[in-house]
Order: C-alpha cells, then sequence, then structure tokens
C-alpha cells in the first residue's frame, strides 16, 4: 500500500484485548466529559488471558483506555460537537467518524478483580471493544500553559458551570 | 474469534495516517519522559488524503499522538523500564511489548503546514507509522488527585531532579 507520502507502510491487525460493559447502552445516553455522572460504574472486562497484564494497575488513581468507536462506519475530515458551532478537522476533534475509528478516555479507577476493572468516570456505550489501558502517569500526562484553540470559549463555560 | 469471554469479537484493520520523521533513529536515542530535549523538533507526516483533518489543531498547544511500536514484536504480560527493579503487569507501565502495540505520547506543537505538523517533546523513533492525532484537551485531559502506584517513588525523584 502507498500512503501518498511515497512510503510503503502495511496495514495493522488489532485484536481486542477485551469489551465495556457499561450502563449506557445507546449514543444518547453517554454524558459529554467532563460531565461525568460519578455514580455511575462500568467495567472493562479482559480476555483471561491477559488478567495477569492488570497486577499493579490498581495502584493507580486513573488509566487511559483506547478502545474501538464501533458503531461508526464513516470517515469525515470535517466534524463538530452538538456544542459547537463551527466545524473543525477530524484531528482537533474527539468525533468517533475519525480514520481509524480509536477513542481515548481517562478513567478513574475504583478496583481490579481479576480480569475486570472497575471504573467512573463514564464515556463509553455498552459492547465498546478495548484496544489498550496504559497507565495515567502525573509527570508525563498532565501538561501545563495548555491551550485548546476552538474549545477554549467552551471551556470557560464549562468552568463557570461547574463552580457555579 | 472467541475472545475467552464468550463474546465473539471480530479483529480491526488499522490503516496508519503517516509517518514520524524525528531525529531518533534507535531506541536508545530516545529521551525518556518527562525528560525531553527541548531543542529537538520532529514532524508528523500525514497521508496527503488527510490533510484537511489538521485544519484548527493549530489553535491547540498540546496534541495527542498515538502510534504503533513498529519495532516490537513481541507481548509481555509483565514488564519493567530501565529505571525500575520490579516487574508489573503491561497495563501498569507504558512497554511497547503489549498486546496491540499501540503507543500514546503527548506532544507541543510548534506549527502546521499542509500535511505536516512539527512538534517537540519528541519520545518516537524515526519512520514510526501513525494511527491517530487528538487535541489535548484541558479540563478532560488534566487530571486531579492523581495518584501513580509503583510510579510514585521514581516521579518524586524526577521532580527532585527538576526543581535542582
Amino acid at each position: 500500500m502507498n500512503n501518498g507520502i511515497g512510503i510503503v507502510m502495511n496495514k495493522i491487525i488489532i485484536e481486542p484485548i477485551g469489551i465495556i460493559h457499561s450502563p449506557y447502552i445507546t449514543i444518547k445516553d453517554v454524558p459529554k466529559p467532563p460531565f461525568f455522572d460519578e455514580d455511575i460504574e462500568a467495567f472493562a472486562e479482559l480476555n483471561e488471558k491477559y488478567s495477569d497484564g492488570l497486577k499493579d494497575l490498581d495502584g493507580f488513581s486513573h488509566a487511559i483506555i483506547l478502545f474501538y468507536f464501533h458503531l461508526s462506519k464513516e470517515i469525515h475530515m470535517y466534524g463538530k460537537p452538538s456544542f459547537e458551532k463551527d466545524e473543525h478537522g477530524i484531528f482537533a476533534i474527539r468525533s468517533p467518524h475519525r480514520p481509524n475509528h480509536i477513542g481515548l478516555s481517562i478513567i478513574k479507577i475504583n478496583r481490579i478483580e481479576k480480569n475486570k476493572l472497575f471504573f467512573c468516570n463514564v464515556d463509553m456505550i455498552n459492547n465498546t471493544p478495548i484496544i489498550d489501558i496504559k497507565p495515567y502517569i502525573r509527570d508525563t500526562d498532565i501538561k501545563e500553559n495548555v491551550s485548546c484553540g476552538w474549545l477554549e470559549k467552551h471551556i470557560k463555560k464549562r468552568n463557570n458551570f461547574k463552580f457555579k
């Protein structure tokens, strides 16, 4: 396959490592981050052959879950969240309709039992395939002096809402 | 394919969206986050068909790059970074030798020119295939009250080092 930049790149085959069990059944049920429902818990159930890989993750407060937007069948170059009026490039938004359809959520770990990781800060729907889980690391994943382009005006509104 | 949890899950085919051009040629050249060399710049060159997707990303200070650890041919359930003496589950570390071999870096955006995203905070080697780019969003990606299990002792050492 030629990728348009003169370099031959092979396709990559991903095998989901597990699945999300979530009380959110349809996309409309899912809260928009950062407005999570703190009472809602979901769990990631891993293929049992990966249970050992969860060892010591329970020492972390948060984890990054990479997952597959399995309901998205389209790829768009532009899009906009429902709260925004202008369209932006697909790599400047978090839309599911992106090349490769991979999503990222940072979840709060509640507990781990064998091959099950229970968490809150849920924004995934039920039956979402899981691709990877990584520890959230304070001094590499928290950045300083962050600016957020077209999102800034919404973040300011969100902060007003949160501290009301 | 049965994934061991009683649910049939299909494999997912990923097509890299571009490639990293980095001055780091071998894994040994790459700095360990968060100790980046601030003078080093790399760029992500996307397939030209995805150029439009970068629109408005330059308003953000940081982006998340998902990439493929193309040199890793092994999957381990345990591992440890070179600075740690004990082994931990693969999902509690950031090792390349993980199921699906997907890596995540949060980079600092310098500028965007057509299909090229120039950045610093580089920890990827040259020719790394890129899977996705997402905006880094202050109020969803920066978490509060973060604890980091086995890594805490190293983070405290790093902070001492940084503020020396």
